[in-house]
């Protein structure tokens, strides 16, 4: 099968080399924008690649919702197979490229968009078809992962894990969409969807890493906890779904700990297979070119869609599930929680909430940052 | 696609109960030996079940070499696809029974021989169609994993642990095969035919927990390492096939570690991939049945095959790589070992070894035994 990359960028090289090797796949043209760096088999409109009879697959590695979208729907329509690593893409078009890919009898598949070399959507995916998925997360982003790491192993501050992130190309020069917990969610929506045909896209909230601090950290180290940023989602009793991203502590032993530096670690539990845990390289272009490949693959194997038909958009309720949670926020607020302990420490008070769901601890946060509190919170874990 | 189910023992019930609920998969008749417990759709010959042009696969899960390999030959001749949880019969005639599959067009997967519930084999067969997977292997058998776990963190000596085991239902009254490494060799086995199409049967060693006492757990504990039994497999540099099974110590931190009780890891890594770490139950009903009904909805999706037809028995090299050991002795055979250190405890020693390759560590270790000597080794890893 010969596949068409779109983007040239970090990811698209690695993809392009991977198909020079890959059995039962071939290198087709390389759609790159005017003005961008060249590529072998180079074109630069999408209709010199969807009018081409002898391209079976596209494989999307540029980001961002459009010209992403519009690319993607056109080869569909064009009966090619249509991979990507975009969850940008897939958290906000994925519903109307899934009915694209059935009407005309195409695949539609995106591992590689959450959990980068980590298979998770792929596994879920064939899961779900016979187990019922109890809930599903994990650490899918690789940026916080390194900047909290540094900050509770390396005792480094936000700042100065920031920076070096930066400087490792974990990080973007704009991290915004990787500390305020953007992007784990938008990765875990798109495993709600593949786990469950409901595509949250309401209702959805996610607290960062950027109210930790270096006392923080040193606090909660102290404490024997490890916190790490987790996307979160699952079935509420009433069937409706919940979808959020937070910090949260762990003691050490469990897998989330051992998760280092820039790795990922996935985790769905099933009714019968129990809890199943992946990690790896969440990022970075041979894990995440890997990712697409395997995509490939399955599309030669047979494998179609990740997105049943029955999919659709629905509002996440994050009220139901309760939890502790620790918070640090100024004294004078205090009053604001329900709390199981309290440690003050000059104008600060570090305390351990009586259990509250997410929805009502981030819109308490919410308030109280709106008066002019700094707070830093995370749900007590594992 | 209606599947018959070979045995109707703990997994048995776990598939037929499965099947009930999939979709895309139906229950057919189950095959029971004469005098075994009654189950619905009962059968008791094969020829019931070949001759059955509504039976589209077969799902075994009896175990042992035979009547298994009879039944399953029988299964593909017919041009039913064949699932199996039987590891001794895929590392005993896997490469026959892949033969049969190509010549009459049905499948033959065997995920949930390897890891249970944890869905390595699956992921390694996809893996290597576009990467190049350097090595693999990791915690494959849960009884010993469970027994060193109680070792080492809840302080119990070797019998204790074992009876312990046995009592939970994780270890057989004839725990031989799982405490010699035997078990986990067998898994290791497999996964090296799915990622390197050569079935490894001669040169193989391992060497399982038998030799482990309270006191070489307390002092592995006190200098900060954990023990695994740990499943290894890979390509030496001249394209030879390594597979052992032995001990592991590992310093506080990484995955392994994490994995307590009878859990299992696998993990392989990739040339583009990186390292990809998955956990979960290896064994149990509901894990191992999952990882059936996993593979029969690959069936569905188009998978066919996960030992290529090149897949073929050759003989493990063991004597290339090296590696450190841990080894206590007898103070007497010391000299037989070139040691970076060494710490003797009156008439016993304990010392780590300079690198030396599992092949000449395992051949010294029998030595040593054949003199009466008693001995407890561990590779150091992590």
């Amino acid at each position: 099968m010969k596949v068409a990359v779109l983007g040239y960028g970090v990811v698209g090289v690695g993809v392009y080399e991977m198909l020079g090797r890959a059995e039962g796949l071939e290198q087709g043209p390389v759609l790159v924008r005017p003005g961008k760096a060249d590529a072998p088999f180079k074109v630069t409109s999408i209709e010199e690649i969807v009018s081409d009879p002898t391209v079976g697959a596209v494989a999307e590695v540029m980001g961002g919702v459009e010209p992403a979208f519009t690319y993607a729907a056109a080869a569909l329509q064009a009966g090619k197979h249509f991979v990507t690593s975009n969850k940008a893409l897939v958290a906000a078009r994925g519903i109307e490229l899934k009915a694209l890919a059935e009407e005309h009898g195409a695949a539609f598949l995106f591992s590689a968009a959450c959990g980068g070399g980590v298979p998770f959507l792929h596994n879920l995916s064939l899961a779900r078809e016979s187990d019922r998925i109890r809930s599903l997360g994990g650490i899918l982003n690789g940026t916080t992962n390194y900047m909290l790491d540094a900050m509770q192993r390396l005792d480094m501050d936000y700042a100065q894990a920031l920076a070096d992130a930066q400087r490792l190309g974990y990080a973007e020069a704009d991290p915004t969409a990787d500390v305020s917990g953007l992007d784990a969610l938008r990765k875990i929506m798109l495993a709600c969807a593949v786990a469950y045909d409901r595509l949250p896209t309401e209702g959805l909230l996610n607290e960062g890493i950027e109210n930790m601090t270096a006392a923080d950290a040193a606090h909660m180290k102290s404490r024997g906890y490890t916190c790490r940023l987790l996307a979160r989602g699952g079935l509420n009793g009433d069937g409706s779904v919940y979808a959020f991203v937070e910090p949260v502590l762990f003691r050490e032993g469990v897998p989330e700990c051992s998760v280092l530096e820039n790795y990922n670690m996935a985790k769905y539990e099933g009714a019968c297979s129990g809890s199943i845990v992946l990690m790896g390289q969440g990022a970075g272009r041979w894990p995440t070119a890997s990712a697409v490949l395997r995509d490939l693959n399955s599309v030669l194997l047979g494998h179609r869609a990740m997105l049943r038909p029955a999919c659709c958009r629905v509002a996440a309720d994050n009220g139901a599930l309760e939890q502790l949670y620790y918070v640090r926020l100024p004294a004078r607020f205090a009053e604001r929680f329900a709390a199981e302990s309290a440690e003050p420490d000059g104008d600060t008070v570090r305390l351990v909430t009586k259990p509250l769901s997410p929805a009502a601890m981030h819109e308490l946060a919410g308030e109280i940052r709106a008066q002019g509190g700094e707070l830093f919170f995370a749900a007590i874990g594992g």
